[in-house]
């Protein structure tokens, strides 16, 4: 019998009316004769309002017993779309991520899933339950609650899936699909139908959070299939996959597959550091440490003969953490001072074509230069170009550039 | 070291400034150099939030299901004093029922404690912790979450005391002890320095839940001594210990103790059931398997030659089972109809004393009766005389019978 793993976040769990939807659409699912394994979030601001109970007692509270606390959003979830689910007449069963097997480094807040033991999931399949299981959350090897931190329920979605050989990994969101922008910022956006994992990444900042970069790299990794859809109707949304047919249509009109922009960036700039080997790798193997991701870099504006500006772009989530460890390296006299800004936005051309089309960089600049914008940093890859503009310009330059490319 | 148990209800932790107040004072405690284990409820609404939550997706929700949502109440609670804890700088860490190692005989709801592996709480106490577990919950054999019902962080406090062989398990509540009745009632009400278990257990139900008499039975067993008292300030409260020391002046004087009450009872009437042997037994039996507690029975008053009726005083709380376990009874032909009624009250009088002065029932019921009250079911015990009145009479009837026994 085939398998489906089904991921609801917390939007689509968000009040009972919305968890009986998802308990017809789950049961909908086992009635087309599949295993079903259903993945939920915490129901809509649970996770904010126990975050901000927390903050009432500590400003900087244990990450052991914030995974302790905000665990406790998926394991309300489960418990409800299983009495949702009985009373439509489905044999379901809830689990929490301990008991579903996720077994994780034990990482407090960004924890990492090392493997799944699914005897227990695999059991109750093979009962007849629709599995309801806890996402976002794992068992430590030393028997503590840890949580995945960002993008962990599509992540703890993908890994089962992975784990069930299951045909196919459901991502149900708000919105139906992945668009070639984000359709509040550019009308004219297109959902579509197929995209790569390649162009998955780059465009994963799009839209209000449609699906983490975490989950779709693991799924990159093991071929899992990902469909992107509404839990709100039954039309088709995005199919996630490796592109290996290129008979396409599309493949061969869209250099660009859409244009992404990621507001939640901040650049991080330490002053006046000595110019010398083994810089980066002291500042970004300590923030590696804190588990802090960094996306672009720049190094070498130099101001003096043996001094330069170090500048980079992290998520603004992580400002705490660079803070603090940007702060000690100053005081330990590596930099004269550190600045963080916020006021920032990151604007993407993705596309899997534009490896074989050397133009579309120099249209890129060219079309947010022509709106008069500064351009503040810049990284590309294959299949992509980024750039680093002003947040309250990045809107224009998404609608110039889909407008360009896409239009 | 000595180690001490302390218990906080869910009043006690219902916000952060209630959790802070909880935070000191158990600091307190360790300051003081004892090892300490702290037990908690879920804060103040959350279960009957989390209850209500659920009634709207079934009226019948699954027991599993709500003991894992349920669950989730203590969780929250023991995070946010450990932080709290943390931000007074104490060492602390918070344990769930099952890392704390209680292990329940896995009946959903209304759990039993097996026993419990202590061997995280003494490894985490012996590292210098205040060690924060939930109450109320505990692992079933087949790895489910089950809660305790009823009584149950009270229980899970005194279970771990004698685990750990405490000196002492605090049960800290809104009142500052045990009374003589429940001072919203009585005004000239006294509270009691010390009180036997028996005594407890008979005035258990007396005030908001002072303490619930599955624990007190448990403390008996063992002969771990109780400590009723506020969180509010630091008086002492109510010991509750066997009296083995018959020389107090208290004992002298007080053939009783206290006067106590229970509005939450039920009157279940099975009538016309045949007159035959094994009634009881059948009848008991069945409402046994479904874990209600039957508290007074009256069973004998014939409507005819071959048939009588069958009353026993249960919980309202049990009042969905009690109504299908009937139902089904009936169904089968076992009785005619049956009835249940919730405008009663039960009043005891109870004392250790009273067993050496045989004329404590006649005044009882003397005192009910001049006040016009219909008595109707009396059950007796060695230390207590309970009366079932019209619940709108109990309060008349606590004051009149505390002002003539203890006036």
């Amino acid at each position: 019998m085939s398998i489906v793993v089904m991921k609801f976040g917390g939007s689509s769990v968000a009040n009972p009316e919305r968890i009986r939807r998802v308990a017809r659409r789950v049961g909908e699912a086992q009635d087309e004769g599949h295993q079903v394994v259903v993945i939920v979030s915490a129901m809509g601001d649970t996770t904010d309002d126990l975050i901000m109970l927390s903050r009432e007692l500590s400003a900087r509270p244990s990450r052991r017993e914030m995974d302790m606390l905000l665990s406790t959003g998926e394991q309300q979830s489960i418990a409800l779309l299983a009495i949702a689910l009985h009373e439509y007449g489905y044999k379901a069963i809830s689990l929490t991520g301990l008991q579903a097997g996720y077994n994780t480094d034990g990482t407090y807040a960004v924890s990492r899933i090392c493997n799944i033991d699914s005897s227990r999931v695999r059991k109750e399949l093979d009962e007849g339950n629709i599995v309801v299981v806890a996402g976002f959350q794992g068992l430590s090897p030393n028997g503590d609650i840890t949580t995945l931190g960002r993008g962990g329920s599509d992540t703890s979605a993908v890994a089962m899936a992975i784990e069930l050989q299951a045909d196919m990994c459901e991502i149900y969101t708000d919105v139906d699909g992945v668009y070639t922008a984000d359709p509040r910022l550019v009308k004219s956006a297109l959902k579509l139908n197929t995209i790569s994992y390649d162009e998955m990444l780059e465009m994963a900042a799009m839209g209000a959070g449609v699906l983490h970069p975490r989950s779709v790299e693991l799924a990159k990794q093991y071929g899992m299939t990902l469909h992107v859809r509404t839990s709100f109707d039954h039309r088709l949304g995005t199919i996630v996959q490796e592109v290996t047919d290129m008979n396409g249509e599309l493949e061969k009109e869209m250099v660009v597959a859409g244009v992404a922009h990621d507001m939640s960036v901040l650049r991080a700039t330490l002053f006046n550091v000595p110019d010398q080997p083994g810089l980066a790798s002291t500042v970004f193997g300590r923030l590696a440490q804190d588990k802090v991701n960094v996306d672009m870099i720049i190094q070498g504006s130099k101001t003096s003969d043996d001094k330069q500006n170090l500048s980079f772009i992290s998520a603004r989530t992580d400002a705490d953490k660079i803070e603090q460890a940007l702060g000690e390296m100053v005081a330990g006299g590596l930099g004269e001072k550190f600045e963080l800004d916020d006021s920032i936005a990151k604007v993407s051309v993705v596309g899997a074509g534009m490896i074989s089309r050397p133009g579309v960089a120099a249209k890129t600049f060219e079309v947010i230069s022509s709106l008069g914008i500064n351009i503040d940093m810049i990284s590309t890859s294959e299949i992509k170009i980024s750039c680093i503009v002003p947040e309250a310009d990045a809107a224009k330059a998404v609608r110039a550039l889909h407008e360009a490319f896409l239009g």
